[in-house]
């Protein structure tokens, strides 16, 4: 396995640039970018050796790193350009819609769907971290769908990573993601809105706003052209999601209104029993 | 000023007898709280030097470090006990109802409101940090009811301890908690509890939880028994706060549902500024 080609050179794309380069220095990494900025950022930060808007035929792996929006056009648009031997993966938040429009794609084999549970709420090359998939969790939907050989140069690559892999239905994926992932970008942004929408005297926000505040409210900066997609692909579990967190939260305004206290704190037990779940470093 | 007793030796009350100790090691530091194993833990870490029940006469300084619904009886009953050069100050997070309560008070000038913005999502004395109050802010209210003698005192060790001082009315600053900070901890206690409820498999979470959850639901951590009087003392404005995010989030979900990716990123686009007003580290 020698090279590498990664469409997109944003957060992602960039950090797996970085990675990479790191645990494989001999690996020749090209990428493309529809921003012409973040190519030559990317170029100038050594994410990339060069930019090609069309893989090497005998590139080893494409990545595809773009908003979940494009990636059905740019995964057939790049099936056709590669040659046998090549792996194509897309990093996408969402993997059911993707895989069911691939199926029946005669290069199915060449496509392996994987997202990494990995991020900030920077975007961009400049966000770009070379620790970011580090210890990290990789899923992987329909491995049974992609040919052996392929596969198995992406794992020796995930390995090199420190990534730990895990094997999900692409259904069960979104549905779980739509819980822990996009549930909460989606209670950030509005958390942001209401309090910017409230607050006029921004200097009162500043200084009043504690650390609990800004852990809260962190995902409220991530980016619009990404996230947007994701809310509308993943519609039916996001609104799943949204409507239990809008009746939960309905629940507790209630039980504020009744002024049951024994009620809140039995809810905010329940609630704590995440200290137990995920065991998270400060 | 030579004796600081402290009432309630959780987070803030052991976080500000560390922080004394560092910055004035002369100061004699004495305290209580209703836990006795509280009291047995604050004096084998040293953030008491001896606990007493009622602080002595030549007390200079009696922190009220309890939580809000215990707090105006524990006032009326601490002002009763001291010297007539002794400052009582309370670090709760309502501000409005307290000083009402107090204010025909004859000590009233021996009573100073204030509210460290500092904490975390642990509680207890184990959960004490030196630096919980370093560089943040302490809000003040009514600071012209305070005697000056008193009141100077007090600034010269929030000067120490290198607190920020800002002044604010006690309405004010209820409804503007309500937002920053009380509407926060409710979304995240929401959050956690919600996924909880969908996510029966624990290990599922546990996998494809990035850090974005965990910053989001950190709260959810939070003491209940230090929430639940919070909520409901400040029940007024509390429930504004999440009747408009209840709302704002019934747009961002219509949004969805109707498939307007443009109002979604423009949603989003104006949560992004909270980039720029709060400009916290990660």
């Amino acid at each position: 396995m020698k090279k590498i080609h990664i469409i997109g050179l944003g957060l992602l794309g960039g950090s797996f640039a970085l990675a990479t380069k790191k645990a494989k220095p001999e690996m020749e990494i090209t990428g493309f970018d529809s921003d012409e900025q973040n190519i030559a950022i990317a170029l100038e930060m050594g994410l990339i050796a060069k930019s090609l808007s069309v893989p090497d035929k005998d590139t080893d792996l494409v990545i595809l790193a773009t908003p979940v929006d494009t990636l059905f056009d740019l995964l057939v648009k790049t099936l056709d350009q590669i040659g046998e031997h090549t792996l194509v993966m897309d990093f996408g938040s969402t993997k059911d819609q993707l895989c069911r429009q691939i199926t029946e794609h005669p290069k199915r084999a060449q496509y392996l769907a994987v997202h990494p549970i990995a991020g900030t709420e920077n975007s961009g090359p400049k966000a770009a971290k070379e620790d970011l998939f580090d210890g990290n969790v990789m899923i992987i939907c329909e491995m049974e769908k992609t040919d052996v050989h392929l596969k198995g140069m992406a794992y020796d690559i995930f390995d090199a990573l420190n990534l730990r892999l895990r094997f999900m239905d692409p259904k069960d994926h979104d549905l779980h993601l739509a819980f822990v992932s996009h549930l909460s970008h989606a209670t950030s942004f509005v958390l942001g809105k209401t309090v910017i929408d409230k607050t006029a005297d921004e200097r009162n926000i500043l200084d009043m706003a504690g650390s609990g505040f800004a852990s809260t409210v962190r995902l409220a900066k991530s980016s619009p052209e990404m996230w947007g997609p994701i809310f509308i692909e993943n519609k039916t579990n996001v609104l799943e999601a949204l409507n239990s967190y809008i009746d939960h939260l309905a629940v507790f305004r209630d039980k504020i209104e009744a002024g049951d206290i024994q009620g809140l704190k039995d809810e905010m037990l329940e609630a704590n029993k995440i200290r137990n779940i995920l065991n998270f470093t400060e």
